[in-house]
């Protein structure tokens, strides 16, 4: 990533801070129209900003995708190397386990019965790894994180606190006087560079896997149900639920709250607007809103006539007034 | 369940799959219009069908109800006899308790004073049983599941890892410079065959039991609030929520991110929508939808006609245009 | 809190109970309309009543604010003192912990390096405290909780179990190939009194604190974001998600499935509806609903021609039916 610097090359930095918090000594970032307008007023020393920004005061560091150097930057300060703490005597480990021999499990984690395990992963107190796991290397499991059995983790899987994967689907028939289980016997993959946040839960195939691709991030309070697959580095904010056998593309957004209804197909690169609830296929590329879902520049455009009712609804009585006065 | 076989009466199956997944040597289910139009093309070796159909290559199985067929011999295949494992020297038992020989209690579990769990039950690791509570039999508690003091769980009820059972009911009253706590001092009563999926809480009553009745099945992160009674054989979906004092039927069905207001009453064989917010009580056997909760039927009529505004504002633009013109 | 006795002021009370479970023998409430009117029928002794009200039979108690007196009637009697159980040997305590000599320290519980614990804390079964956190005074985490690293607690907060304070914020920027994730380097501050009901989330900051004020109370499954500030006694139902950097003003009520999205500011004393959808400024004092969010008087007038919209689509038809036959 090249970059061009205006003003004091030579500057020394003390922290990296938000444009909000940065103090002298401080480089931040100015990316949107907001930050920009205020960059005289930040007491800043340095800012990253898009090219064709200048200041007389400050150092400025133009850059193609500043908020990305940003990133990049913080990514790059925050890295801390992997310290193997090993197997903690409180960790309670099941027999044919296979263990690499760079790891931290923590006290009062539990390793069911032939669990595989990676370079470099940490397992955090009580989290519980059932029989069969496999996890790739450089795995995070935060506390309190539940692998039912047989589940796969990838690469650089960071899954955080009390997030559940590989329950059992909900899947049961009705036989008239009460439900019978469907025996939820598939399992669970997720891909390298999955990131789920806290109090998650993907639920394990009724048969074959449910998958998390590659580069996927869900956030906290998100449930994805059995067999659904979620396509590379789509992103799932708080509180979405997706139903049993959904097929949801690459690079996909859902926002807050929105919802998918089982056996629907979504292509790629669909955003999904907050507490959008979808209940059949969207095409690829498109962008949908509203109970029930509907293209958005049209539930836009609903919306705004909505807004207008009582004005329209008094023209219509005006209308039929006229008429009857008239007629 | 009578079936009639046409076909190879003498063939061998290997093994039981969905009809996606089937390969030659198993047997598979195809009971819907989709899959019995596609009998031909899957390499399944035999098919349960419904009454009447029949195929020039397969061995069929015709039977009345196909899809309970199909769970009823799923649920056989899978079961597995309960394997006693005992008390892991690793689990904290606290006074009193009085345990049934046979259980498997894992390690870092934890009982409190005076708990009682019945025959062939497990706990998994770091499930937490308050002081007091009552275990029916073959219960389990997945790892990570809390019950709060005081809970009472019939039979073979299964709780999904991270479920909360008996935590406070939220109730407070504000004095004008401070909320109150209500003191919570009730309780939760899981009745026989209850399953409540991952990351679900049930809270306790202020006074008196929430209660969670027979064969009721919840997915994941439902929220049941205090005092609650949630019918016989009901089922909710994924992230239902459902406030204080609700009492609803029995053979309901919650879809996912719907939500009730406290003290409503809900009749038996009611069917709620994705999304919907219930506001008031609703009579048994119908089905609502949209926010606020109307008849489904209603909503799906106005729903019909809001899709059509901006072409029916359109018409009233000519309709006074022309009244103008004319006028 | 003074009140006034009408009736046998002598009378013994066995215990205090809600209106519909009272029984000869105790004291219970009547502060609304509907208890009210049924003050005879209620087989309780005694009945908290607002001034003004009277009855040939019951041993009435005159208060100005019924309901807050009952509050703390309950609050007063099920107080419970304090029992300091200890430190279990069974719990695991990190290097230079500072923990007051009055504590209850349950097994399986996990404490990191530098972590101080104030006095009359109680840590359940199963909760893990990150490095360097600091709990005040009389703090309960209840089995499972989590704090990650560096989290602030004041004084009387309470966390219902399974709940995750310091998780990640959810920040990544997409460099064309794969999401980067913005270091979340910042922490979670609580203060006095809040409470927090089992599997919510409160994020750490990206930078700089989520801060939750004095006095908030928020339910089950709430998702609180990376720099969020919530204002003291607001109060927020199950469910409600807040997205990062919403900056939320004293006194308001969130109803249960309502969402802000993420850099919008909420004023003092607002009311959100029930999965009300916010997704700009909220002034102080208002009521939102809907989605997305308008002033909630507005949004009944429009729900109820919504409500009528069939009717009204006939009227509009027969208009152009009379002007074309006119016409």
């Amino acid at each position: 990533m090249a970059g061009r610097i205006q003003g004091d090359g030579g500057l020394e930095i003390r922290s990296v801070q938000p444009f909000d918090l940065a103090q002298p000594g401080d480089l931040t970032l100015a990316a949107g129209r907001k930050t920009l307008e205020k960059i005289e007023d930040c007491p800043a020393s340095a800012v990253i900003v898009p090219p064709g920004i200048s200041s007389p005061r400050k150092t400025l560091l133009q850059v193609e995708h500043p908020k990305l150097a940003f990133a990049r930057l913080l990514e790059h300060l925050s890295r801390t190397s992997f310290v193997a703490k090993g197997v903690s005597p409180l960790a309670a480990i099941g027999d044919g386990c296979r263990i690499s021999p760079e790891v931290s499990i923590y006290p009062f984690s539990f390793l069911g019965d032939g669990v595989s395990v990676g370079n470099r992963v940490t397992i955090f107190p009580g989290a519980c790894v059932g029989d069969g796991c496999e996890l790739g290397d450089e795995v995070v499991l935060h506390p309190n994180v539940v692998l039912y059995p047989g589940i796969r983790l990838g690469n650089r899987v960071v899954i955080h606190s009390g997030s559940v994967i590989g329950a059992d689907g909900f899947g049961y028939v009705f036989d008239g006087e009460r439900h019978i289980k469907i025996p939820q016997t598939g399992t669970v993959i997720i891909e390298d560079d999955v990131e789920i946040g806290a109090n998650s839960c993907v639920d394990r195939g009724t048969f074959g896997a449910t998958v998390i691709e590659k580069g996927v991030k869900l956030d906290n309070h998100v449930h994805i149900a059995h067999n659904c697959r979620v396509g590379s580095n789509t992103v799932m904010v708080a509180q979405v639920g997706v139903s049993g056998s959904v097929n949801i593309g690459r690079n996909c957004i859902f926002a807050g709250h929105s919802g998918v209804v089982d056996h629907v197909t979504i292509g790629d690169d669909v955003r999904v607007m907050m507490k959008t609830g979808i209940s059949k296929d969207v095409p690829a590329k498109s962008s949908v809103s509203g109970q029930p879902a509907m293209d958005h520049r049209e539930a836009m455009r609903i919306q705004a006539i909505i807004r207008r009712l009582p004005e329209i609804y008094e023209e219509l009585k005006e209308l039929k007034k006229r008429m009857k006065d008239e007629g």
